[in-house]
Parts: structure tokens; sequence; C-alpha cells
């Protein structure tokens, strides 16, 4: 039997009980149900998870009593960056999910050129909180002990400009009269990077200024092959692309 | 700017004009408002596409007359068979819509021990229909001028006792304790075979019994990584994995 598990942010495996968050306490009290005496896990965000049961579920909340340490699925071998213009509707919440389960270390939402929403939209809209809602769900339900981080949003602009220890690659549509793209296989050749950021456009792709100024700051230009996918599909076919052609195992 | 796409079957580009089939006439002419002397395009499913215009969009539908031929999307340089097992609720028309625009030259739902719908229920709800027309609206959006191939549902078991000319790939989750599963990497390596099929499980995974038999007869287990994806998620990725494996571009 799978044990239900539950994000403890800051978890101290040295004391032996810790109180869930609040929604972490509503996810099990009222959504699941559980009662003290139930095993389930919890891990911290961070890569560790530990059995645990709980001694208390009311309308106060959940306690658990912290038990042994569980090994998680390892991470991927090159650690991946998804550069995610920001999509309309729920199709970002949906690309962060993705995301998550394909073991991204980190999201960064950008604002481009085409981008339907801007950045006082996405802040009033809170949409920040949302994703690391939506990271967390994601988590949860498919047994990755590291959440990743999520930025804030940002434009392009600022990202580029940022230093980055690791290979950039911006994705462009196979429709791209861009110069210099390489088949996804030819831009992961050669030695092995510190980190991949995959940088993914809006619905509308990219504008010309914006494939010359990723390219002027060292982005490699890629494209997954001849196939026009769904803007919300892409960055999970790139980062699963990453960690197979790394895997190790 | 961009031409609309239409689905004509069976088109005969010998001929002068054309009508569209009813429900693409409806999409012309109801959702689309299109009118005589519009722009569109319009693409036989088999890789054929051509420039045509609107000459009478009415209530009795619409006919067009039919221009010059569209260089298409190349098709992936080995073809690709996706052998899913029939998911829950509407994630398998996602599964269809999907795979269609990643490609693959075939679909084939099956049935397996722990899929959560049986091949009568399938029927019943006239599925094999309604992932036809997934497959033509993906199409169309995607602009891809060829369909893949839908076959009736059936059992798992139908399929591996049926020839296949090609590798063929059981995708197991990273959690499997089966034996000899590869990275995708190594399944993938060797000479280019003459198509690859990846079989996909349903939510809950294939019993031991059916990794067993698919062993048995001769497909490859393969795993996509140490991260556990959605399985409406596995198709696609696998899908796309293959075709920039063999990317020649």
């Amino acid at each position: 039997m799978t044990r239900p598990r539950f994000y403890v942010p800051g978890l101290d495996p040295s004391r032996d009980e810790t109180i869930l968050p609040s929604d972490e306490s509503h996810h099990l009290v009222r959504v699941m149900r559980l009662v003290a005496g139930d095993e389930i896990a919890i891990f911290d965000g961070q890569g560790h998870e530990f059995q645990a049961r709980v001694v208390r579920a009311d309308r106060n909340g959940a306690a658990v009593a912290i038990g042994e340490p569980i090994l998680t699925t390892p991470e991927p071998a090159v650690p991946t960056v998804l550069v995610q213009a920001v999509l309309k509707g729920d199709k970002m919440d949906a690309v962060v999910r993705d995301a998550t389960m394909a073991g991204v270390e980190r999201i960064v939402p950008v604002v481009t050129e085409r981008s339907l929403v801007g950045l006082n939209a996405l802040a009033r809209a809170h949409a920040h909180e949302r994703w690391q809602r939506v990271a967390v769900a994601s988590a949860k339900q498919c047994r990755r002990a590291r959440l990743p981080a999520i930025d804030r949003p940002q434009s392009l602009t600022e990202w580029l400009e940022a230093p980055f220890d690791g290979r950039r690659l911006l994705f462009v549509e196979p429709s791209s009269d861009a110069h210099g793209v390489q088949p996804m296989r030819a831009a992961l050749a050669g030695s092995v990077p510190p980190a991949i950021a995959c940088i993914v456009g809006p619905e509308g792709g990219w504008s010309s200024a914006e494939q010359a100024a990723a390219a002027s700051a060292g982005c490699a230009l890629a494209s997954l092959g001849q196939m026009t996918l769904r803007a919300d599909a892409v960055g999970l076919v790139a980062v699963s692309l990453v960690n197979v052609m790394f895997d190790g195992s």
C-alpha cells in the first residue's frame, strides 16, 4: 500500500513530531479523512522524505510522528531550468505541473514580446503563488521529494542578462527561418554541462529580435524536429529529452 | 497570413473543384464564417495539401477550387506506432491529440489487465469514432497533412500476437521491478529499425504477467528515466524522443 504524501517545508527530522502546514492538514483531515494511527509519508521539498504516522487529526490540524527516512527518486543527472514564456489561461499551470513531474530544478516564468499576458496582470492574479501550489500538488502526486524553485515572473531580457552556469537552448518552431538552428541531438552533443536551460516561447513564438538577442547572449537555437508541438507541451518534451540524453542509469 | 486548413479525405487533385465533407463545411461556414473568395488550404490526410479558394459557402455546404500543391511538413524519419492502454475519461482524447501532433503513423488503443474501461464500454461510447475526430482536429491545428491510422480497440494480447516489422518497446515505470529494463538511449541504440512501436500502459501500470508476455513476444522493456510521468504524457514523450533520436535533419 502506497503511503499518501504530505509536504512539510522546513521539516526537522531530529524532532519526534511535526505539525503539518494548514493546507496540508486540511488535505489530510478533510480530503483524505485520515485519522490517528494512519501511515503517511512527509517530504521537505529539498529531497528528503520520511515515514510518518498520524498522531492527531482534528479541526485544529494534523500532527505526525516522524519515522524512518525513505529512499527517494534520484534527481536527473544534469539539472534543468525551464525558462517558459507565460502561456494563456490555465496552460501555465499544466506546464508547471509537468515540469515538476519531469524533474526540473527551477522554473523561470518570462514575459516576451508576443506574450498575451504582462507582468502586472500576473502579479494581480497572484500567479506566482498559484504556480507554487501547483508544483507542490504535482510533487506530491509524482512522488518527487524535491520541489522546483519557481522564480518571480520577469522579462526575457532580464533573464538573458543574468549569469547562467550551463548551456542555454532557445527552442524555435520548425517553421522558423532563424539561422543556425540545431536539431536537439546536435545541441546536446559534447561535454556534459553543469546545467541546461530550456527556453520555451509563447503561443505566437519568438520575435526575430528575441531570437537574435538570445543568440548574442550565447544561447543555442534548438529544434525538437519537424513537428509543431502545442506550446504547453514543448517544455515537457524538451526537459524529458535532456533527462534521457544524460541518463546515466 | 496562414491559411485555415480543412480535411478532405479522398481528395482528387486532378479535379478543379471539390465539396468539403459536411463537418468540414460546417466548420468553414458556421465556425470560421468564411465566404466565397476566401483562401484556405485542404489536405487529404495522406500527406497531400493544396491551396484552395472558397467558391461557395452556404447552408448547403462549401465548395472550393483546388489550387497549387503546398509543401508539407516532413513526416518523422522512422515511423512510430503508439500502442496505448486506454486511459480514463478524456485523457485518451488528449493522448490521441498529442500523438497526432508528434507525428505517429498509427495509434493502437489496447485494453489491459488494469485498464479501467473494457472493450464493450468503448464500443458503446463510440470511442473509436471520437478518437478519429480528435485526430482530424489535431492534424488541422498542427498543420500535419497526414492523419494517423487509428485501430479499433483490442486486447494487448491480440496486438502482441500480430506480426510487427520493427522494434517494440514496452515502457515500464521507474518503480518497476521488471528484469532487463533498458534506459531509452540503450533501447534505441543499434541499426535504424523500419518502425518503432511504443507500448504505454494504463494509470495502474502493467501486471507482471503482461511484462513477461511482452518480453517473450520480443518487446524490449524500456524506461524514460527515474521520473514518474503521468500516464497521459508518456506516449507524447516517448514518441518525441524516438523522433529526435532518429532526426536526420
